[in-house]
This record gives C-alpha cells, sequence and structure tokens, in this order.
C-alpha cells in the first residue's frame, strides 16, 4: 500500500486579521503545522485550530519560528544558537497546552519561512531547533527540507527526520527547489501537480525543471491554503492521490 | 508542627533588562512565581530561572498575566473572558515546557499585577482564569488574595485556592490590605515584618492597622526581591520563622 | 453652499496581514484615518497609506490607539494618563513622518476603537488625549462622537472638536448610537443610508429608531471598506450626497 | 581651538525596566543617542530623557535599530531595504514628536546596534538607512564608524556622515576596533583613556594595539553610562579633555 502524508500552514490569523481558508485545507491534509505566536497564531486562533484539527482528524505539528510578528517570520533574525532554543521550546510549549486543551497533542515539529530556509545550511541554528525538541521530550520528528543540515543534526541526535516535497514548485536536476528568480518555480496546473505528486508518491521520483528524473525520498508534501488557488488545487491533489489508490496519512 | 510557604516573584529580566535578585529570593522562598513572557520573563530567562528553582529546590508556580509587556501587566486590560483564557493557558503551556527542559514541573498558578488585583471582584475575568487551569490539566493550585472572587471560583471548579499574606503590607481591621495612598500600607521594619509573620504562621492573626487583630487562613507568605531591601528584608523573614522553628515548605 | 467630510479608517494592514479595501475608500473619503501602528499599520503600510491619500487628494488623519496589536485597539487599557498622552504623541509623530515622505502632513487626529468610546466618558483618558495633541504643536482637530467629553475638553483647551456621525448606525431619540445589542443598531440599505445622509447634511437631522427627529451637528460622516459591502455603501453614500448637490470636502 | 563632541545612548529603559545612569551620562556629553522603542525606550522614557537632555543643554539625536526589543537591536535582522527604511523614518518621526513636547529637536542620527554594525558593510541597508534620514527632511548628519559603507553613501545623498571613535576600545594599526574576542579590545583604565581621547582630540591619533599610531578622523567621541564604572569614566574623560583645554561641543 502507498502511503503519503499532506501538510499544510494553518492558524496564521493573528487578533483581529484573518489568514488562509483554514477550513478548507483541513479537508485536504493529514497534517497541519500550527503557528505558535511568534510569526502567526495567537492563543484564541492557536486554540480554536487544535479543535478544528480534532474535528478533521488531522495531525498537529509545531510551526515554530523566529521572533517576528511583524516580518511573518520570513526574516533570518541572528539571534544566538541558546536564544534560538528556548524561542522555539517556548513556542512548542505553549502551542501543546493550547492541543491538550482541544484534546490533541503536538506530534511534529516544522521549522517556518526563514527558520526553514535557514536551516538548510546554518549549523548553529540547525542545532538550536534540535536541542528545543530534544528538550521538550517526546524525541518529536522534525518536517524539513531534503538536504537540510537539519535532517542530519536531527537523525544524530536520535529524532525523526521527515523530508517533504512541496506539491506547487519545480525541481533542479540535484533535487533542489528552483529559485523564486527562476522560470519554472511555481507550477499553477493543478492536473500536472497532480501527476506529478502521485508518482512521488508512488515511486519517489518527479521530473526536474530540465525535463531530468529526480529522486525524491519524501514522506510529506506540502500544500497550501493561503490564496483560494492554492486551497482549491490541495483538494485536487488529495483527491487525485486517493483516486490513485493511494493512503492520505500522517506520517507519524 | 507549624509549617508555611514563602513566595515571590522571580524571573522578570526581559532580553537585555535585567530586574531583581532572584539569587538572593531563591535562597529565602520555597515557591517561585515564574513569569511566562507576558508582562515580563523572555524564554532564555524563563528557563534560567527554571533551572535555578531546581537548585535551590524550590518549587515553580506560572506567574500569568495580561498581555501588556509595555506596562508590566500592571494594567487591567478589558479583554474577552475567552481572550484571557486562552492567553493565560498559552502562558502555563510555554513555562512548562521551560519548566521540563530543566527537570521540574509548574505546580501552580498566580496571577501577576492587574489580573491578580481585577480577579479580586472581576467574575468572567476571575472565571477565566480557572477554566484556564483547568483546561491545563493537572488541576494546580491558584494562589490568590483572601476574599478574592477568584477563591471561590477555583474551589467550585475543583481546585485549590491559597491565600497568600503580604509580608510588608499593613491590613485593615476587616483583613484587607492598607491603600497604597494611606499612612501604614507598607512595612520598612524587618524585625517588625518577621515578628509579625511568626504570629501569621503560628496562630494564623494579624495587627491591623488600627491595633485590632485580624483573623488570616493564609497559606503562603508574599515576600519581595526586587530592591536590595526587599530581598534582606525576605531573608530576615525566613531566618526569623526558622528560629521560631517553623518550616519553610512548598504548600503544594 | 453644503459641505460634508466622509471619513474612513485605512492602513490598517499589519505585516503580511492584510485588511481592508483602500483604494476603494479612497475613492470615496475626503478624510482617511491612518492606523500608526499600535494598533495596526506597519511603517511600511503607513507609508502606502499616506502615498495613496495624497494621490487620492485626501487628507490625513491620524488614527491614535491604546497599544494593542492583539486585541487591535479594541480593548479598553487602564494606563496613566501620562501614558496614554506619551503613547499618543509617539504615534501622531511616527505617522507624521510617514505623510511627510509622501508629501502630506498629518491634519486631525482620531482616536480609534476603544480609545475612542473610553474618552467619551473617561475624564482623565480625554484630556490625556487632548494633552497629546496640544504638545505635538499645531493644534490639530480631534474627530469624535458627538457628546464625548474629549469634546468639551478640546475645545477648553483651544483645539477644534469635530463632531461625526455613522453613516450606518441608528440613533436613539437622545443622539446616541443604538447598542449593537439592540435592534436597529445596524442599518444595511445603501439607499436608506445615503438619504439618511443627505438629510443630515442639509438639515443636521436624523429619524431615530423610535422614528422621531434628532439633531446631530456633525460636519462628518464616518464610512467602512473593511467588508466588501461597507466599501459598496461608502461609494453609494458618497455618490448620492454628490447627486444632491452636496460637496465633499475635509473639515479642515 | 580645539573642539570635540561626546556622545552616549541614553533612554534605553522600557516600561518597568530601568537601564543606565541617564543622569550622570547628561552631565558629561554633548550629544545624546535616544532610543526611538524599536530596540528600547517607551514613549514615557522618551519624552523624559527629551526633557532631560534640553535641561542639560545635550543636542539629541535618534537612535534607531533593527525592530527587536527582545534582542535590544543587538541582532541582525534580514528586512528589505523598504521595511527597514520605513522602519527607521517611523523611529525619526516618533522621537521628533517627543523631542518637540520637550522644547528640542532631533539634530542627528545614530543606528544602535546590529544596524550599526550591518551598516559597515551592509550596502543596501546602510542605503535603507540614508535613504530615510533623507525623507525625512533636514538633511540630519549621520554619526558612524569611521570606514563604514554608510559614511561613502551619506555623503554621495548629501548628508554629512560624521565619524565617531569609541573612548574605551582598542583599535587595530588599521584604524578597526580590536574585536572583542581578542586581547586589548576594551579599556578599563579610566586615565589612559582620557589620555588618548586628549591625543585624538588635539592630533586626530590613536596608539594601536601594536603600538603603531593610527590616524583618526572623528568628530565625537562616543562613552557609555550603562555601567557605574562606564559612566564614571564618562565623567573622567570629560574632565581630562576640558582641562586640557578641549572644548566639548556637538557637532551639529
Amino acid at each position: 500500500m502507498t502511503v503519503i502524508d499532506l501538510n499544510s500552514d494553518v492558524g496564521e490569523s493573528f487578533g483581529n486579521w484573518h489568514m488562509g481558508d483554514d477550513a478548507a485545507v483541513f479537508r485536504s491534509v493529514s497534517s497541519a503545522n500550527v503557528a505558535c505566536g511568534f510569526h502567526a497564531g495567537d492563543p484564541g486562533t492557536m486554540a480554536q485550530t487544535c479543535r478544528d484539527a480534532v474535528a478533521a482528524g488531522v495531525t498537529v505539528g509545531a510551526h515554530v519560528a523566529y521572533r517576528d510578528l511583524a516580518g511573518f517570520g520570513r526574516r533570518f533574525l541572528d539571534c544566538s544558537p541558546t536564544e534560538l532554543a528556548d524561542d522555539v521550546l517556548y513556542q512548542m510549549g505553549a502551542l501543546e497546552a493550547m492541543a491538550r486543551s482541544a484534546g490533541a497533542t503536538i506530534e511534529y515539529v516544522k521549522p517556518h519561512g526563514a527558520l526553514y530556509n535557514t536551516i538548510v545550511h546554518h549549523e548553529a541554528h540547525a542545532q538550536a531547533v534540535v536541542d528545543a525538541v530534544k528538550a521538550f521530550g517526546g524525541d518529536l520528528p522534525l518536517l524539513l527540507l531534503p538536504g537540510s543540515v537539519a535532517l542530519d543534526k536531527a537523525e544524530r541526535a536520535g529524532l525523526r527526520g521527515v523530508a517533504e516535497a512541496f506539491a506547487d514548485r519545480g525541481y533542479t536536476p540535484e533535487g533542489t527547489l528552483v529559485s523564486r528568480r527562476e522560470q519554472g518555480a511555481v507550477l499553477h496546473d493543478a492536473a500536472q501537480v497532480t501527476e506529478r505528486m502521485i508518482r512521488l508518491a508512488e515511486h519517489g521520483t518527479l521530473t526536474a525543471v530540465d525535463g531530468s528524473t529526480v529522486h525524491l525520498a519524501a514522506e510529506s508534501i506540502c500544500v497550501h491554503g493561503d490564496t483560494p488557488g492554492s486551497a482549491a488545487m490541495a483538494a485536487e491533489v488529495r483527491a487525485g492521490l486517493e483516486r490513485a489508490g493511494i493512503t492520505i496519512r500522517s506520517f507519524v
């Protein structure tokens, strides 16, 4: 039986500001990356998002970030590794309390935005995230980019590193994402995306931007819900995977 | 055997700003009210404070507050009960993660500043704090002012409400604190304070500002460490209680 | 010639979070209440909003608020009058710099949300807002609710107090707003609203919720742009006023 | 007549947290770098600091920073140049309003912490700071490290760049600061520091860490007041300069 996880960012509203169609996302995914208050997600939003995840039968993960509300966590912040580890641990604990109050528990961690991209190569920040997950206890898996330095560090620390693919992104022959400044970075055709993800789930391969075949051992596929188009594409990817007989299930 | 708890606020630094002589406080108290990031206490400070509490054998409590860094949580914020409950739960979870990483766990909750004073009479905010403590799980005790509406609500919800006295404050004949705008509100003589606290621990009584005797069923005494004088007074109160054969022990 | 001002809140996005159809609002109003960073409005949004106001020929006002991003400035914050005055002055100065960089200047002040409502009756906070406007220099007018204590205080300080009406709200026979908990609080029929505002502009009267006539000496009408419906209603009110030969012009 | 400016950071308290002996600093310096709320300095502190500067006859400068209260502005934040320019402009406007209410005006700009160090080499952030100062109007001078890329950019934009020396720091033969990780980075002997600063003011030279002579065309000397020792050293440097017949005067 072929199995794959679908994950997406949710709970990114803050106070009076709404973001994303979480209701649509919860119908498509098996894992929800819930914002923890440092880049998005006030406590009320976090609590409601956890209740929605429970209602939808979706696994809750902590979407941890640099402390940067004004920048939505998309800006590298040169904090010390200790500061970063403590900030990540704080966010995990906060979300855990909200999750528990909803009858759930956090089951994985996914770094957000600039933190996600930074720990692909930044050894000290990668280690800090791993340290925080270890300090939290329970040895939760970390959802990361294939090739991320953080994957190595997670595994060396006895954590499970889970690699993910991006449904709507083009790949280089080396298996990295095509830069957003180049052609083919973002895919808009839901049918094409769905076909690619079926192949990825079944064979672990993707067609790169130059037509070559790339091997990608991803256990999860990241989809989006922050635009009407992305939420619709997420729904179509899920439906297509299911039609192909693939089981959508959290990796935990 | 006569037993009493001594509690104090700690971990009130934030980033580059230092506050309080926590090292001195940890030598005097049995319970530490640790700031959780909403009025004071960044994640690094919280982690270090929990490690210090463990090293000193002091019980960790969550010092939860309105979201008000600029006002140090000393200003009433007219949030909705749901917002407040979620904010309190968030803070508890965050501190719990820091405490666990230090080998501790939070064992009680004490509302801070304006929240502490508001829930003496504000039914909805009192209930919100109680709801958060219930939602957190484990039915932690709440440390409160005698006569606080929150004490009733805690007990009705199956939580233990623990009343505290203030070592350096004068009391009215009715057992309430003398207003800071009136004479006798704050006591500065450590010997007198110590004597009063011995009597309180042994007999549950205090001499009010008018000379009458007040009954106060306090299980804990609040001392301070935010000025050199207050930390010294805390040390003297502890030493005096011990000389009188009273055991200093957390109420949990 | 009959003249009236139309004002609306703009610039209420923050970082990655978008709010309101400001482009539509700028086509309808003569005065723009620009958020200053304490309840909404990051510096980049403020700068862009000022440029948009200049392009649309709309007067810029400072929409000052309690320091409460998480609550969008809709929650009373019991700060001291000095704290409030300094917070308001800070916001005015910040917006002034953004306005100047866009070729504009702030020409009036409108308190936002909970601050707007609080200073209807809260003497000390009303005085603090007036003090801040005086301290800023230039004696800018204050846009307020008719009957607000702040109107008196403004005038006693030599500032011009400008009363406003709310296009989409019902009024009591006493000229106050019908509470949102009661029937008739919010009007949804754009044609009816337009007719009411024409009468208000021409005769200074409104039909109250009980059918009686209310006198309201408003120099400005507040419209909204935070929902598609409200932006459309604002456009219709403006078009209706203009068809009736009324000039839409800032009160400054 | 030999003239030199002495500058120091002030107004770095925030809310209930106090930092630095500003009263002592105001007795020693001719220019005050006033925090603007992004790394330190709440509006009330800013207003009081401006009043204190006026009372002491000290020039007010805007100490602008990355948006990072938790890190005191000491951490690089990878914001976009546009975000940075708007953030700097916002801070300048906010401080200008506080200064005006105290009878002063901001007369120069000094970037703080990580921003100060980043724009030594980061072209886009250096340009953003210059752009903000230009957008503010009045072409205020920028106080910077000698050799900073921002000095070039300031001058190319028609702004005056003012280079400063650090009283208590060692210098390399190339005229850069000795890294804090190396010996000789920080000088603790007030008499030696004073002698060095007299020579700098009179001859524009310093003895480098290897004994060689370094030319440094500094118009200002930075002293500190955040520790008792540093405030005392600032007083001694000023007294020594005056005894040597050097006039302490702002560079503006």
